[in-house]
């Protein structure tokens, strides 16, 4: 099926649908799950340290003999600054008060170092290895070419992805500003233009050799369709995998997704690094004040006892509730229901749009 | 040809295909350019008097026999404050000194009035008025209907669809995030979620039981085919229009498009409204240094002189250069070619969509 299309030959899969590699979400069963159901699935492997990765990546196999992809955070040098950070720490204070835990400092020596997690990636030969936020050395990249375990990256503007293309990446992963999530921005990150998918494809489908999979605001066959008439050559979605059964979201940001009615904000008070989420106290109380915010990673590790506090009480005005512009198409369907779903759903846009142009025709 | 589209029905053209009202540079001669090839042309006549107004409708008429829109700016309240349009005013003074004209103080009453704006409109009756930045008082739009004028409100969000439905809109224009000049957005504007095209219309296109028009990055019929999978009846193109022979862009503004690379920017410098435009000087001095900005209509009448002066000799550094996220993809084809051109991109792209199907199908 889609017998011609880039993404299925290289990748092996019945469709050209990858689910995004969310980290801390996608569990073994959830990627399975899509595998089996003939998409790519995506292990968002960022914040696991080696040992983690294995086991996870050993765990997949026990479910799936298919193809899946294993997803890593590029290194991107962030500059280690005291003052902000402890200005920082100082800010999340009101927020430890309000949930009665310690005002711990983090240990910045237990972020997982992404060269001990490729050497797993290595080892272990997924049939893809995708990264976002950064671009790898290009020696690292030409390792796993030699393993054979294809290669897609990230972009979210021109000049990004045809850094990807002549870096020899083979596919790919084009994220519009609608995209849930860590915004994959690598270049010029204050000067971001905010391309929407729609606004992004086009420019990249036509300039590029590789093929392009379009991210951000697809969730659905509607969706998909579009994507494709852009000329994209397949799609990632993400937020739509969400609150499946099999995914690794809490309860409480299940039934956020399934019945907020929340905005959606860009903001890097969680992490130090744009990502999209709802809205909430959290947010609020930083652009209210303007909080200061250390840079990514560090972000991300002082306010880790925060989120583990608030995650265990089910308190998501205070958790970064990750999700695209349009999670409220969510649904709460299985995994192996969702991809058959997706591809149904597309098969009927396109008839749909073809039978309008044959009555056209006719009558022309 | 389309003709169970409920645009096609109801404004009476061959495609649905709407020329965006760019106000300033919609001539007569594009309008009629458009309508002839079989789209929908519109007149931004927001800035316009209402005897430009009936001019201009005249000479449209002079053009072509098929039905057109005229769009106006509905009326917002904005709070005449003193102190802020003094600040704005001393900060514009620099521009002034650069282009060597002097300091003189708007004529705040030299602004066109809506309500004698839209007498002309229930006088000369097109087939369509549309409308944008707000919402018409309710007994206003049941004049225009009793005068069999279809109406036609721009929304950027679920919650403004909703309510222009419930005014009794024959159509919704739903705006995406990634849409050149002026943004939509009437309800809760520093709460704006910046819904993209593609998250936009999925949750308009099932809620809503009038037609809805996408607009925002659709610049060629791979773009049309896309809004059309997610369920919009018709689009809007404005960028796409803005080179062409017939737009009344200056040369200079359609030398930038057709050759720039600037990114484009989302900002309020120019009118006191968010408008995209492509980045620039004045835009970069504004953001660097925090510059006050009255708000519209205000900072519009404030930087008139700046605009004025600044397009006589070509200084496209200081000028709005409205534009969608995707104007890379503009040509300089007349409208009447652009149209017919569109037609056959979408036609080529559906029958694309359609045919990978089939040989799927077979395959299977």
């Amino acid at each position: 099926m889609w017998s011609e299309n880039p993404i299925v030959q290289q990748c092996k899969v019945r469709f050209p649908l990858v689910q995004a590699p969310m980290a801390g979400v996608t569990t073994p069963r959830l990627i399975a799950a899509v595998c089996n159901a003939g998409g790519l699935g995506s292990l968002g492997a960022a914040y696991m340290t080696p040992s983690e990765i294995r086991e996870a990546i050993s765990e997949i196999r026990d479910l799936t003999e298919l193809p899946f992809a294993v997803n890593l955070f590029a290194p991107a040098a962030a500059a280690y600054d005291q003052k902000t950070i402890d200005s920082a720490q100082k800010f999340l204070g009101r927020f430890r008060n309000e949930l009665e835990i310690p005002h711990s400092s983090p240990d910045f020596s237990s972020l997982p170092v992404f060269e001990e997690q490729i050497e797993i990636i290595l080892e272990e030969k997924p049939r893809v290895f995708s990264f976002t936020l950064g671009l790898p050395p290009l020696p690292l990249l030409e390792r796993l070419k030699k393993e054979n375990i294809l290669i897609m990256g990230t972009a979210t503007t021109f000049d990004e992805a045809l850094l990807l293309e002549k870096w020899g990446v083979d596919a790919v992963i084009a994220q519009g500003a609608e995209a849930g999530g860590h915004r994959a921005t690598f270049l010029n990150c204050a000067d971001d233009p905010m391309l929407s998918m729609a606004a992004l494809i086009p420019l990249l489908a036509h300039a590029l050799k590789i093929p392009v999979i379009a991210a951000g605001g697809i969730m659905n066959g509607e969706g998909i369709a579009a994507a494709l008439s852009l000329g994209a050559a397949g799609v990632q979605l993400g937020t739509a995998f969400l609150a499946c059964p099999e995914s690794g979201a809490s309860r409480a940001y299940k039934d956020a997704l399934l019945h907020s009615h929340s905005k959606t904000t860009l903001t890097d008070v969680f992490t130090g690094k744009a990502a999209r989420m709802l809205h909430n106290k959290f947010i609020e109380t930083y652009q209210q004040e303007k909080g200061p915010i250390a840079p990514f990673p560090f972000q991300h590790l002082l306010t880790k006892d925060i989120r583990t506090a608030a995650g265990k009480i089910d308190r998501t005005d205070l958790l970064p509730l990750y999700a695209g512009q349009n999670y409220p198409l969510i649904t709460n369907l299985p995994a192996s229901e969702i991809i058959p779903l997706l591809v149904e759903q597309t098969i009927d846009t396109i008839q749909k749009l073809n039978n309008d142009l044959i009555r056209k025709r006719k009558i022309v």
